[in-house]
């Protein structure tokens, strides 16, 4: 598959498969990632892959819309740190669509997990105070794939020299 | 390529050949950017094709390390709305990140731009108040492709169930 049709056709996975997913893809995703550019090729990301269970559950009651964490076979947490990059949420961002493109085309999905109690998360996981919980990203063989959400078309979102000007 | 190939074979660009992108190349690269997943499907991102020399030339000088924007055969402003998307940061350079490894698949150089007069370069491209500029990129063919810079080995930056935890 060309990139183009990776980004096209990755979607975001809220049901796996109960089918283990071994270490060495799970690296893979993860070195990745770490091939993302970042301000100043800081590098601020860390990653903790989980594959307890009681630990997964924990952090799925932690995630608003995340309840679906706990069934995925492996979660991996993304922390960052804003001691070492100011743009970190957004390095950060960076390694983790690559993490998510990645996987999709091991045949894994993924689906970016953004709204949580951060700060009983990190204690959950041992995550010093100054850093950052990017995320934790769910990660497994999908359960199926999703008809695509709805995306704004093209021509409506895209400007010529100066803002809201639509043709040169 | 696979996408695995052109995330590790991507490199930030800073000199371009003086040579056209075409339009409909452009909007590949920008078709890409808007298949990101994003904060409830918000979709907070819209982007300026800027290719004029006098506007070029006049972000370069707000950007601190961007001097080479204005060698760019064309910049691409990208513009995000914190109202659609408290996370429009993370949904815009995930967007981003597509942008520039499917840029790489085509053959074009990019290099996220990072440190700039934000509000200055808003207005010579009209961006409303309530937008935020969040980068803008040069886009072109590589005069050259540099050597990697150097990545923290991978069982640096990994650990397992904990925090700090470097095996199982």
């Amino acid at each position: 598959m060309s990139i183009i049709e990776v980004i096209k056709k990755r979607r975001s996975i809220r049901k796996f498969l109960k089918k283990d997913v071994p270490k060495d893809l799970v690296l893979k995703v993860l070195d990745a990632a770490r091939w993302a550019p970042s301000s100043k090729n800081s590098q601020p990301w860390e990653f903790i892959i989980i594959r307890d269970e009681e630990t997964k559950g924990k952090l799925a009651k932690l995630a608003r819309y995340g309840w679906f964490i706990a069934d995925a076979p492996v979660v991996i947490a993304v922390v960052t740190d804003p001691q070492k990059s100011y743009a970190h949420l957004i390095d950060g961002a960076c390694a983790v669509q690559n993490l998510m493109l990645a996987a999709w085309e091991l045949g894994l999905g993924t689906c970016w997990i953004g709204t949580m109690d951060r700060e009983e998360a990190k204690k959950i996981l041992g995550v010093p105070e100054s850093l950052h919980l990017l995320t934790v990203i769910p990660l497994g063989y999908p359960e199926k794939i999703p008809i695509p959400p709805s995306r704004k078309a093209l021509e409506d979102i895209v400007y010529y020299e100066n803002y809201g000007r639509k043709n040169l």
